[in-house]
């Protein structure tokens, strides 16, 4: 008999199914043995009862928690006060006739058989191979899937075409310190950290691009926010008429998938007890400097000398917004044109602004982008007022040699919009095997150095 | 007036709309200027008439090639003995009455007028960002996307979530020679060579689990089939019954992929006057044994006591099948259980082979993959016979200590099926920035040594 998920239970009911998964709770009362089996699906109780199946009775004795089985039996509706309301097939069980073992397991570390996982971060990620198991882990990169595949579907739609940004870079057009070098068979070379000129090229050629992929900060920070390698969604169209032709599409991408989120992580968001993050009809957008007038005015606090919004700005930047609109989001446009790279343009009406943008969600960037400069004497004078070397970035400046129309785009980060939506208080909880100063897989402090 | 794009200009026949995108050739004639617009969905002709509009002309005077611009102006039908059969919007132009300068572009150093762009490798290259233009270069990348693309589609349809495969790696499980090392805040770190042992992991969560990443392959060797840095499409399921169910997983995987290429491609399988491999209803699959047999019997080439099929074996024996057949594809499982990594499953019938398998089309192995060890004291007993130091892969080797079922998976590498799909001759030539010893972006010989 072929294997049925657990979610399909409903279909079988009063007909014999066999489930596949692994157990999540063995619970013994008295003669009867009842076990909540988990698949991809969801989790389902299983009902041994010896005067049922002798033999299969005999089966669940042995087993313990994360045994593999494949158990077959009659799916039986549960008695109404015995329905298990929090779980999408708690009213359903199946009373076991035969129980395979495919596999054993060794006694687990610590508890996985309650809702929370209550293990500190360390333990976490040292024992990855099993607590993503628990639901509650699991939920957290099936909610990471569907963004980072909303991206991307979205933008289909758009007339985006995906495209593979390299890992490995020749040289770092941006400066220096924070970057992973490698031993490329006796040259230099380093790990990207931003597929920007990359997508700036591969736009020149098919106007409107995207690319999911990693991007590396060498960073020596601990902090909760920082990760070394890091899933970067990368957009960039052309033929834009201003900033906010970008500005729009941000918003649509988001918009997007906030509700691809809401439609199919209804579980997941309920396991963490959290609410989306509200996207008016319009998101609010605010100059850098009507965003510290704002501060100013609502608190006081005078930041109008600065060349950019600190955490604290942020967080009250987007208390105000609320306040104001109902929305979590806010765009913030036009930072200091010399505090910022190269290739961000900046406004022809105030040189000394940009038309570089960050969408803010709570008091965290989601998303950074703008319109980019796509004249190429603009470009040049500005690779060279910046100090940079135009020979490391050939191949970009090419392109725009030959005719690039104005453009802009934007890049998120998966693992933070997953933290936030989750409300995640570490980032590292939203990268499945997540990189940093301290730990590859293992934490380093336990390995050797170089 | 709002952009349309050339694949809409039908349904705006004697009416006016504005078309924005590069100037591909420009014509002189007598009096009349012709220029072909190319923008992301197609070419069409513009018609440049000073009788129809003297600021036009005088702006289209002015243009060159790789120009981006914006024209105004009415579509009319051409014709019938001027249609452009080759063109699917060649049955219309543009007669022009506005035309705007985007871009100047400068002289381009090559001619990218024609179909074919015959430039040496090495050329095609050096300048990525201007020969992505060519309406023949870019198919290659829209092909690509719709690989990939279709590979996440068909498992998502099947119950695989996708999940993000790290780049950077602690260790290397299976040696080291071939890896490139990462100087990681003082650490030795190396660039995954394959995201196999975390599938697995994430598989005794997930079940049935897929990514699309970054490999990295430090060998020593300039081929016209190898590249550094790859794209690697990896997949693996739980609760198999045997190696088949993953074979046909992966059949079905490629023949999807087939399909897709073949309902969104056709345009650019055109350009590349090739037709897709052929996958029969049922892919033949055949043990090594068998293999080596039917290749004696063939050529009488006696390769019976090798260990593996070499490029000559894999293109005879693809050549046989397809004869008796009519497949371009055929299985070959069951290698020498010694020589295949330590995680690939051992026939338990007969130990000395296992149930590994590659997928070869045409001569060339497209997928790899079979059943794995799931079994916790065959697997630690494998990585000691195999003289592996358990504690290097220890995250993966916990995850098997809970219960993980029967499994298996496979993995695809995205370029080289480009590659064969539209007969390219080198690999390179589908990686859009393609990482070889010889080449990042630039020639390294060019470069310092460090």
């Amino acid at each position: 008999m072929s294997r049925i998920l657990v979610s399909d239970v409903k279909d079988f009911v009063g007909k014999q199914a066999t489930v596949m998964g692994w157990v999540r709770i063995r619970r013994d009362h008295g003669k009867l043995i009842f076990l909540d089996i988990r698949d991809r699906s969801g989790i389902i109780q299983v009902v041994v009862n010896p005067q049922v199946s002798e033999s299969a009775y005999k089966v669940a004795q042995e087993l313990g928690v994360e045994y593999a089985v494949s158990i077959k039996g009659q799916v039986n509706q549960r008695p109404g006060k015995s329905v298990n309301k929090d779980l999408e097939s708690g009213g359903f069980e199946l009373e076991a006739t035969e129980i395979k073992i495919l596999a054993k397991a060794a006694t687990l570390p610590f508890d996985m058989g309650s809702d929370d996982l209550k293990l500190e971060l360390p333990t976490l990620l040292d024992h990855r191979g099993i607590t993503l198991r628990h639901p509650k882990i699991a939920a957290i990169f099936k909610v990471q899937a569907a963004i980072i595949d909303e991206f991307r579907n979205y933008l289909k739609t758009q007339g985006f075409v995906e495209f593979q940004a390299p890992a490995i870079a020749p040289a770092v057009a941006e400066g220096g310190a924070a970057v992973f070098e490698v031993n490329y068979f006796g040259h230099k070379a380093y790990l990207s950290q931003s597929p920007q000129l990359y997508k700036q090229i591969v736009m020149s050629a098919f106007e409107r691009v995207f690319s999911v992929n990693k991007i590396f900060r060498a960073e020596p920070s601990v902090t909760t926010r920082h990760l070394t390698e890091v899933v970067s969604l990368d957009a960039e169209m052309a033929f834009i008429d201003s900033w906010l032709d970008v500005k729009d599409m941000a918003e649509q991408v988001v918009r997007s998938i906030l509700k691809r989120v809401e439609d199919t992580c209804a579980k997941e968001l309920k396991m963490y007890k959290v609410e989306l993050p509200k996207m008016i009809d319009k998101t609010p957008y605010l100059s850098l400097k009507e965003a510290q007038e704002k501060i100013f005015k609502n608190s006081g606090r005078d930041v109008r000398e600065e060349k950019d919004l600190n955490p604290e700005d942020e967080r009250e930047i987007c208390e105000i917004i609320k306040k104001e609109t109902g929305s979590d989001f806010v765009f913030i446009y036009g930072y200091p044109t010399k505090h910022k790279p190269f290739y961000v343009y900046p406004n022809p009406e105030n040189p000394e602004v940009n038309e570089g943008m960050d969408l803010l969600c709570k008091g965290l960037e989601w998303l950074s982008g703008g319109r980019r400069v796509n004249d190429y004497d603009q470009l040049t004078k500005q690779v060279k007022d910046w100090k940079l070397d135009p020979n490391k970035i050939k191949l970009f400046l090419e392109a725009f040699q030959y005719g690039v129309p104005p453009e802009g785009g934007f890049a998120l980060g998966a693992e933070r919009m997953t933290m936030q939506i989750l409300e995640l208080s570490n980032v590292r909880e939203a990268s499945i095997f997540p990189r940093d100063m301290e730990r590859i897989d293992e934490r380093l402090s336990t390995q050797k150095k170089s």
